[in-house]
């Protein structure tokens, strides 16, 4: 609804789970207003960013007066499709498919994990975080049967892309994919692709620099 | 060196991983030489941008005749502390760290992880990615006399920030955190806090976006 007046910038939308977190945070302190300027610190852009990238949602409350907290959570929840219960699946049984179906803050923003999915023997029938291991073979068809709104890949490289075809064929809608295979949006199924080690480099950038 | 002149913002500063991302893909296809067109269209930012943060640096040679690939790598790597052989523990050996442990991509970007910390016995002395599992309440003295230079914090939010006062106090630069705790970056310790979640915010407000 809201993208039919003008096109999110992509550096808009990642914003938006930034405010998101530090509003949860604020709200749990208590707090229930936040003037643009402690935002705008909070979040290390202007307050006149901050009112821009909010015009694309239609504003969220007044200016002067600060915006109030609650009010913004609940827009940003509806942005997001927090609380969508979106359907996911995990392909790649391994450390990281396993620390993510155990990670709370999946349910904690309402996606549910459905099933993992691996060719290892032994850990098919397995489960993990309370989720069944399926063998990989299936997937397709469980994608299509239990209409899975995400697959988070956690496989290696090689096989990703194979995989991530198959899933779009049966449906899937969004790949949150953590292999090392850049894997591109195509008509309307989304990507993000996750470079774990740019936050590393990032920190050793500075590192660096402090030690010159 | 480069930051007596100027201080880089840290929207350039988080590009710069993204940089060296598709540059050493280029490099790898065989390549030698980019246009500003070419790799802004990679970036998905302007040509100007391009210069302005290729600016804070020096420049990085030549427009009109595109960037020569393989000087900007090395320029990229000398900034970003790649091969500075950076020695690095991860503290918790759940999923996550041992996922990290496992991850070649630290390796591949001369990083090295000396030893893991965890305090459940049965992990103790056992090793992870051929690292060995040591008894958290060494960390400190383990930091102090291996001059250990990056911590990366795969434990819970509750245990995090005391163990980052004691590692910072042993002399540790930096912190790459998982945990849920917000740390910030104090006097000459470096801070990253992954928030892994956001990325899936950022997809699903797209499959969301879609849906309407």
């Amino acid at each position: 609804m809201y993208l039919n007046e003008k096109k999110v910038p992509e550096v808009v939308i990642k914003r938006l789970p930034r405010y998101y977190r530090y509003l949860d945070e604020l709200d749990k302190e208590g707090k229930t207003r936040i003037s643009s300027t402690a935002l705008s610190k909070k979040m290390g852009v202007t307050a006149s960013q901050i009112r821009q990238d909010f015009n694309y949602f239609g504003g969220f409350g007044q200016q002067g007066y600060g915006y109030n907290i609650q009010y913004l959570l609940e827009e940003l929840k509806k942005l997001l499709g927090i609380d969508n219960g979106y359907k996911t699946i995990i392909v790649g049984a391994g450390n990281l498919g396993s620390a993510i179906a155990n990670y709370a803050g999946l349910k904690k923003r309402g996606f549910k994990v459905l099933g993992i999915f691996d060719n290892d023997e032994k850990k098919i029938g397995t489960t993990v975080g309370g989720v069944e291991i399926y063998d990989v073979s299936g997937a397709g068809r469980f994608v299509k049967e239990n209409k899975i709104d995400i697959a988070i890949l956690t496989l290696p490289k090689n096989e990703t892309e194979n995989i991530a075809d198959m899933l779009a064929e049966s449906g899937i809608k969004g790949f949150w994919n953590f292999s090392n295979a850049e894997l591109k949006s195509i008509n309307s199924v989304f990507v993000e692709n996750v470079h774990l080690t740019d936050s590393l480099m990032t920190l050793s950038f500075k590192i660096n620099q402090n030690e010159e």
